[in-house]
């Protein structure tokens, strides 16, 4: 009961220089790289540039189901050409004599000689003929090019095919596997050690004795954690005991790469993350941020350590402004959040001296509908949203119709 | 060699009629409901409505440290009170006594007969007494209700929390946490068959012969799979002979709940998917779409079939457009993609005749810029964008700044 509000000489840090000390703390992060087959790198992020090996497409191959030909030989009228041996997708074939058309299917490799596809709905007759039995067909007038995917027109040898820091979804693995590279340079997903601290907190399942909340933290920030591709490593509640805490973040340390508190850090008493740390490598300050204002960080026995507020729209508030897109920066995973422009169904007001993080609905007009009030408890509405609605600091009032900031969630 | 064109009776489907084509053959999933821990929960989907067994807040609470007042007690001007016990988070208060104000922390339990919290900041001293020892506080003239968070403000009691069907993420999740549930019912993940077909492709890793293409398929569509919650079964490639592919698809059924085939589907020659499940419970035609517009669907001994066309891009759209969408309905996982309004960057052409689906990078200020052309080949172009932008059938031009439908991947 001694506690007393920070100095307020120094005021609260913007969002920014929060999120900067943050990624100065966990640029030291001491994460491992590796190479692992493509199946395991889904959700990572990519740790070397990678080059192209081959072109993509590998070679000049038909657009279409239909005819190879010499260009030259359909002038503006077109006309009949000897149909030849056909090309499958897949096989490598003769050079296509001057006169003729070779049945050339989708992806199939254009013939030395062709440098054009007429489509197959485009001739006369519009069905193949049977392999082997002699055959002429009628085509049109035919540019070079036409219907061909040339060597090298969606990436050529040599030039960058993916930067380093990707974030390796479906997409990109898939271009990887194209480029025929069976693994992935990857950084390995941090280990977190998620501490939640509070007398009044209970484990889910429990009995609630009045007074009592249950734990919501612990899930909720689990669940970011590991959808963010992160390893968790759950120590449960601690009581408010500084020396208990303090003993299991030191069991815990040596295995894991960060440590994230919940609770325990603002100005009351009984702020047991606080008198367990401050003094001992890890700052308590405020950030002009709302919900999310106390923060803690630093380093408890070397390993970096973010102390986030306990109420749980507080902690995803927290996770996602700054450890999240910290991660993106520096590991190139989780992915990063999209960012789009929305109109407010509805108007807000915030305070003027703080960032403010509200959560929302987007639907696809591109309106965003909050959900519920500002209030950091409010973990129902968080659970309806699909959106973090920004509302930086200097702004007091928006109408129903402004723009702002919005964060796919 | 002797494939020919579709009847041209019917026309190509519309992605909508194709969409629920799906829908139907897809109802008949096999997928197991049961009830499991809250983190296994993650990424699932609600199989029944949630209905909030208390209220939450579980009782009114403070929203800020500072001390509980009786409001009748503060007159306009405030008044000297005694400071009696304090209230910290997780206890269970005495009543307050009129005349007389309780530390009190956040979240703690609003005491009985106090209606209202004075901020710590708004005291005279800012500071709170030592425990145990007589002291006074000044306190302002404060409304009834102030920084008192409500029991049920966020969610009452025997009112539906969320509903069947809702895409667990760590906000839904930290809501049941909130509520004390350890666990949620939720629909099983089904389990997908995954079969890349062509005499053309050649698994990554292995030599490339003339001719020959990378499998980008397997390791796209496995990795989207598997973001979207499936589990999934690599059959690998099958080379064009219907007759393996029969033997395959039989051997793996039983175990499976969904086959999804690429490749082998359009009118070409060569087509083994076609060949092997033409007339034996699966349908080919086509989707008024690109690229994507060669489709299969029906089932082989009971199992859903979904033929995917050959190339990575259209697989990946047929994922995105028909099976994701269908899952998230019937299963409420994967999560539904979110759709945004975004201006083009610059123009664009598509066949008035199909939906376009072509692929970009969604930026901050609301803009698309498409990334590469309309080519189903061009996987580097896709590992690039974040977003699918839609040209509905009936429109063939678009200018810069015209808006667009596009979706978030």
């Amino acid at each position: 009961m001694h506690s007393r509000p920070q100095p307020a000489a120094a005021g609260p840090a913007s969002v920014e220089a929060h999120r900067d000390k943050v990624r100065a703390l966990l640029a030291g992060l001491a994460v491992r790289t590796g190479t692992v087959p493509l199946a395991d790198a889904l959700g990572r992020g990519l740790a070397r540039d990678i080059t192209a090996p081959l072109d993509l497409p590998p070679f000049a191959n038909s657009q279409m189901d239909g005819y190879a030909v010499r260009s030259a030989d359909l002038a503006e009228g077109g006309a009949e050409l000897r149909v030849t041996e056909p090309v499958p997708a897949g096989a490598q074939p003769a050079a296509l004599a001057a006169g003729t058309a070779a049945p050339i299917m989708t992806g199939a490799m254009i013939p030395p000689g062709a440098d054009a596809v007429v489509p197959i709905e485009a001739a006369e007759p519009d069905v193949f003929p049977e392999p082997g039995s002699p055959a002429t067909v009628r085509l049109p007038g035919t540019a070079a090019g036409s219907y061909v995917r040339a060597a090298g027109s969606d990436i050529a040898a040599g030039t960058r095919a993916l930067a380093a820091g990707t974030y390796l979804g479906p997409g990109q693995l898939g271009l990887l596997a194209a480029l025929g590279l069976a693994e992935a340079p990857v950084h390995a997903a941090p280990t977190v050690l998620l501490v939640t601290t509070g007398d009044e907190v209970v484990a889910p399942g429990d009995p609630l004795e009045a007074g009592k909340i249950y734990d919501a933290n612990s899930t909720l920030l689990d669940s970011g954690l590991r959808q963010a591709g992160l390893t968790v490593t759950r120590a449960g509640i601690t009581a408010d005991d500084p020396d208990a805490l303090e003993r299991l973040l030191r069991d815990h340390a040596p295995a894991v790469d960060l440590i994230i508190t919940t609770g325990g850090v603002s100005k009351g008493a009984y702020e047991v993350v606080r008198q367990a740390l401050e003094g001992h490598g890890v700052e308590f300050g405020s950030v002009a941020m709302q919900p999310g204002g106390p923060q803690g960080l630093g380093t408890f026995d070397g390993v970096p350590v973010l102390c986030f507020p306990g109420n749980p729209v507080s902690c995803l508030v927290s996770f996602e402004m700054f450890l999240r897109p910290v991660l993106t920066g520096l590991l190139g995973s989780p992915a990063p959040r999209t960012a789009v422009r929305a109109r407010l169904a509805a108007p807000l007001t915030s305070p003027a001296a703080k960032h403010q993080v509200r959560r929302g609905t987007l639907t696809p007009d591109g309106t965003v509908h909050l959900e519920g009030g500002a209030g950091s408890h409010l973990v129902h509405a968080l659970a309806l949203s699909n959106a973090l609605v920004h509302v930086p600091a200097g702004t007091a009032d928006l109408a129903a119709g402004d723009e702002v900031e919005v964060w796919v969630l």
